[in-house]
């Protein structure tokens, strides 16, 4: 039985994350169900991006990830269901899959068309319950992916700045997602700041016009209260605050401006 | 083994959700545990009575549905296990199942009394660790429903207010339940609309003195930032802003005045 | 398969909870995992300990505690597996276990050093995900203690003041913690109040200046919106207002001075 994995922009106060569980449970009602977060604000595509991309290393072979943050559902958008790594996303096809999709070999790509899979009657605004939920649910019961609908060769892919090398041999990205310790994750990851600066023990990390100091290795390599850039947890340059919050001491929001040089 | 689900007002900080979790585990080891919500407001009966109204139509024959509001926690108030459909609620005989019962037939009605299931030592102010967590394991695993206590002949039902047919032919309801997205679920359900304006397709709907426009069938029929009225995935008449909050634009709240006509 | 739970400072807006899971999963596909709570405050380690000694007594035999709250990871601070009362706790060596260690009898202690059980690139700042997840797991499976690493003899515990008696006869003691409904826990155990007031029946409880009455049984055998106190579900003195919020009301937070006498 494969794990499905949840991501939405439902928040946790209503019953609509139960409602997908209960429409998976019904199926397969021993299905291993990990939410992974439903605090994506509402709507925000690229957040839910960012969020698969990052539990998408850490699961195992055959996990169906579940995202339902569908500011069009009713309306003609399709569902898609797309396979990376032995892995299948099944979403709204609005992007959601774009940072996966980079870094990742598309094995399959599939419109979710095949309604005999679907719950009996299909709202037109709660497509997570009436259609992803239940094909998650036969697809970890061991379904073959080539049900649930036919191959497409086109999905929307978000257009997602990239950092940019600077003349004199820096790179400049930006702040792509702040986390609940404040800590700032950037868009540039290992691979482009050894194109750009080698490797970077001589580099110094900017915030703004913020000199943070070179890259470290871990948040404890400066006192508690100062700031510290290193090569965090998500394999991206990310710069924090030891035992505090660096978003907020710096001001930084998604969109603000990291370079090396 | 029955999937059990929690709905309560305990939020999800400290270990309470977790006390309850391991009690089951004591005697269920393999239970399947599927959280509602933690997020009912304190001692907010009425909704915990919605929420678990919504999530009834969603999980298998069998489940198991335990739901601690318990503001008289430890006083002479009782705790009852109530059938419906095939599913059992567990909980406090304060009006929780109210909108279940309204919506489904009552099978078997006990409260529940037999201690040899409780926790070994029950406590004053936690009889959802110590009684309804446990006797919910039990049930999971086969024990008979009769075997928590005697039939009982009445039940606490909540005193709420139905909409109104209006004079000329329309119908008056309220808002009944305001969700993360700010979407305002009203008591109008289908069977109310039809009843009262037929077909809808000519009618217009009104939020206090706002018209908001004919009934429409999911959110995307409107341009973003812009208000509709749609028959919502609860099954009842919703009120929407395309990607934005409605009760916030609106001000409203549980209570406000809809209507149609 | 054992029981793991989860009890970290991670919050739930992010992908951090769900790379434990994967990595527990990657393992132990089949694991039974418990979120005991994700909101404890970044870095607060005595919150952790407290909520760590609540589920003690709530969960089976066997169960693996992995307790991630750990300001000084990728410093030299030790990662440790302690054994109390056939349960075990995987956790930071920052004083975690401390009220654990306080109740139980410690029966093993480990530091964790066998890498071939860690994920193959452990990161220096997600030691949670990369060590602490797939040794549960292990574990779950069934994986004997000793594999995880040499027995230690030290361990580092969370100095915590303890309640004192007064001359007169009474008890002073402190609130330790406030609950999600704004109970007030305080660190007198039904022990130390026998000890200090006998059966307790004659004595009043106050907080801070306040009277509070005699130690009573139940929120409900006071009405609501009147302060009561009595020996909670944590089995200590505990603080409340019925249907309604004691901290509040009381501005007591934890550290605010609690006596019987």
């Amino acid at each position: 039985m494969a794990v499905i994995t949840l991501t939405t922009d439902f928040g946790q106060d209503d019953h609509y994350v139960a409602s997908l569980k209960g429409a998976i449970l019904q199926i397969a009602p021993a299905a291993q169900i990990v939410d992974v977060t439903h605090s994506i604000a509402a709507h925000d595509v690229v957040g839910a991006a960012f969020v698969l991309r990052q539990v998408f290393d850490a699961f195992p072979d055959g996990t169906i990830h579940v995202v339902v943050v569908d500011p069009g559902v009713g309306t003609a958008r399709r569902l898609i269901a797309a396979a990376y790594a032995g892995q299948i996303v099944l979403a709204p096809d609005n992007g959601i899959v774009s940072l996966v999709h980079r870094d990742y070999e598309l094995e399959e790509l599939r419109t979710i068309a095949n309604n005999r899979l679907f719950r009996g009657e299909v709202s037109a605004t709660f497509h997570g319950r009436d259609v992803l939920a239940p094909v998650a649910a036969h697809l970890a019961r061991g379904l073959a992916l080539l049900n649930v609908g036919p191959v497409i060769d086109q999905l929307e892919i978000l257009n997602l700045e990239r950092p940019v090398t600077l003349p004199n041999g820096g790179i400049e990205g930006r702040v792509l997602y702040v986390d609940h310790f404040g800590n700032l994750i950037s868009n540039i990851c290992e691979a482009d700041l050894v194109a750009a600066v080698g490797n970077a023990a001589g580099a110094s990390v900017f915030v703004g016009p913020l000199r943070v100091g070179p890259l470290r290795r871990t948040y404890g390599d400066v006192k508690p209260g100062e700031i510290v850039a290193i090569l965090g947890s998500t394999g991206m340059l990310e710069i924090a605050l030891n035992q505090g919050n660096a978003a907020a001491q710096l001001r930084a929001t998604p969109g603000t401006i990291v370079m090396v040089r």
